[in-house]
């Protein structure tokens, strides 16, 4: 069982690094503050005696052998990058449970027979370097390694510069060395399901495809007073437009459609001049793949026909796809039964957010495990979750990994 | 007479500091580029033997005696600064014009009874700091000294210390030693209009009117993919409305009316986070000072609109509010029978753009003079007049001042 205390000082300890005036995380992947955070991972990885590996995305790996020396291993963790000024729970949460998990069986000298690997994936994210889910797309093969370490930065630091910056270059290659048995995630919700309806677990069945495009509009700077109305080519109020667009098509099409412009960038930026370019990112998001594909449709026409409207140019790139994942019944089942026996209020459900538990499935038997999101609040300081459950995911991880490993 | 090569070759090298690779000009207020051709334009004023005086807030002055000593002098000039990223002539063709008008009076040994002072004014643009118009307004009591000093630019350096570092901050006091004769201003149009009717001289009677606000946005960051659109508060939806009305509102209240977003700040950026902020500002231009009030209250009830439909929270400040100019009928006066006599086209008009003559306009009977943008294009690397019609403006300019400095 949990140690509660040590679960809980172990997360504080780690949300020193990185923490923000506001009590949130600002640890960007492959940062200063994610060099520092990796360091204290591989140091507490060690002090458990655990075999550790660092791979040659940065992903880091530690293992404990089993009683079985040719069993199929189970793999379990998540990530400690942080958005920019993000939450202390997203990702850290769900490494910190399966480390606690690790200590546990060590305290209790709890058997299993199959190795457990614990992984800490790199750049979760996305938000430094696209796309997301990156260190476990490219080990799991699902993205390609080395087109992935050439994605630049916004000033232009590449993945591998950056992984070399911060020490976390390792030697292993960017892939599984053997067939895994299973793999286990925890993560906050990041919804408002579970506190909506009052439950400490959910047994995620499945997460949303999703589509990331990058819009460049290039209109043509002049001055604010003397351009007429009718002369003007204006990128921002092209894009603009755009934005209402891509609001209103979450009304359309299916009803579990979310659509966001998060990224948007203007230039000149100068009060008196007729904005130039506008770069800005569109995220769709639907658990029916083909809907995705009519969203992204949908916004290449919102753009060409805002552009059209203004007389402006645009470039459009779609830079990240993913199909809706369908996580393994086996796996979730064994959480559902797990849930049930230590007594925890959950129910099953899917995931709007990505995770790299999807990649993780394409090559062994994945499901995840949420615990609620306070106001469904998450990618923002004010991120939280309740102490209770976080102990109550930690109790049901803990269980479900070990009958995993002993499966 | 005006030495044709002389103008063109210092035009040239005057442009040399601060050219963008575009051949465009970067050369904002009171940056290390700005400090480089204040101290080419001191030179040459001193070669010219004129006596030259610098006051508080940077304004670059160079004075030719008269043959009267008693008589009120007449003020020429225009500014150096330039846009961020913007083009050669704003401002310096109207510096240069100047220089080159008293230079050809001391080639010529023309006898002009009243002293002439030439003046580069500090910060026309308003880009890095604002309000733009600050030097002439800080000299005729129009804009308070005190509080302008205070203003700071992107990075925090406030003015004050901006004049400092580029060694500008002079001692003589921000403000009209003795009453002036007149004031004339050369500019490049920025509009379409002459180019349009095919004249090389505009001689300007009047400025618009114009408002700037300042918006700042707030509402929740979350997670793009799990958070249900019904409980988003998105700060970059709300402002992307407030983007289309501000275009809309243009087609209402007046056919003179110019509404512009030009600054646009979106936080955190991320792709897949709900923006939490956005800072922006609005600039809105009438000849009809009632319509940019209708404009101003107009932008405050769609900023309200789209912040209450969002649920997002907003602050709105008005930073700048300057009457329409109407110029001294005696000076244009001037200057179109000057124009007649040397056989330029020309024509009567006002401007769309704010001046420094607006302000000096406030203290000694001004106007302006014109030359032709090519396509109207301003504010952009792009933008161009003909040579011919620069030196056409000049020849009107010159003989202007010679009859004002007579008068
Ligand atoms: N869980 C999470 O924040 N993942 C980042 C990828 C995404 O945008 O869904
Ligand atoms: N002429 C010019 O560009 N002035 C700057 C102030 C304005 O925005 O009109």
């Amino acid at each position: 069982t949990i140690d509660r205390d040590r679960f809980r000082e172990t997360f504080e300890r780690y949300s020193e690094i990185g923490r923000t005036d506001a009590d949130g995380l600002h640890r960007l992947a492959l940062s200063e503050e994610d060099r520092e955070v990796r360091d204290l991972f591989v140091s507490d990885l060690e002090d458990l005696g655990l075999e550790v590996r660092i791979d040659r995305i940065g992903n880091v790996f530690g293992r404990a052998e089993g009683t079985d020396p040719d069993a199929a291993p189970v793999l379990i963790g998540s990530h400690l990058d942080s958005q920019p000024y993000g939450g202390r729970f997203d990702g850290q949460l769900g490494v910190l449970t399966a480390l606690e998990t690790l200590r546990a069986f060590d305290d209790a000298g709890v058997e299993h027979r199959r190795p457990i690997e614990i992984v800490n994936w790199t750049n979760e994210e996305g938000s430094r370097f696209k796309p997301a889910l990156m260190g476990s797309g490219a080990f799991t093969g699902e993205l390609d390694l080395e087109e992935v370490l050439e994605h630049a930065d916004a000033d232009g630091v590449t993945v591998d510069e950056a992984l070399e910056a911060v020490g976390y270059r390792g030697d292993e290659p960017a892939e599984a060395r053997e067939e895994y048995h299973s793999a286990l995630e925890l993560h906050v919700e990041q919804g408002p399901k579970l506190e909506d309806q009052d439950l400490s677990v959910g047994v995620v069945e499945g997460v949303f495809g999703m589509a990331w495009l990058e819009v460049v509009v290039r209109g043509d700077a002049d001055h604010a007073g003397p351009s007429p109305m009718y002369s003007r080519k204006d990128a921002l109020v092209a894009a603009a437009d755009v934005v209402g667009a891509v609001r209103r098509l979450s009304n359309r099409l299916a009803d579990d459609v979310v659509t966001t412009v998060g990224e948007f960038e203007v230039e000149p930026g100068s009060i008196n001049v007729i904005p130039s370019q506008v770069r800005f990112t569109v995220d769709v998001r639907s658990y029916d793949d083909a809907v995705v594909g009519d969203l992204v449709a949908a916004v290449k026409r919102e753009v060409e026909a805002a552009c059209e409207r203004e007389g402006v140019e645009y470039d459009l790139e779609e830079i990240w796809r993913i199909p809706h994942t369908e996580f393994s019944p086996r796996v979730a089942e064994t959480a559902l039964a797990a849930a049930d026996d230590v007594g925890a209020s959950h129910r099953a459900m899917v995931s709007g957010a990505g995770h790299d538990a999807s990649y993780v499935n394409e090559i062994t038997d994945t499901a995840m495990l949420f615990v609620p999101s306070v106001d469904g609040k998450t990618h923002n300081e004010a991120e939280f979750t309740e102490w209770a459950d976080a102990e109550e995911g930690a109790r049901v991880y803990a269980e479900t990994v070990e009958r995993l490993a002993n499966a």
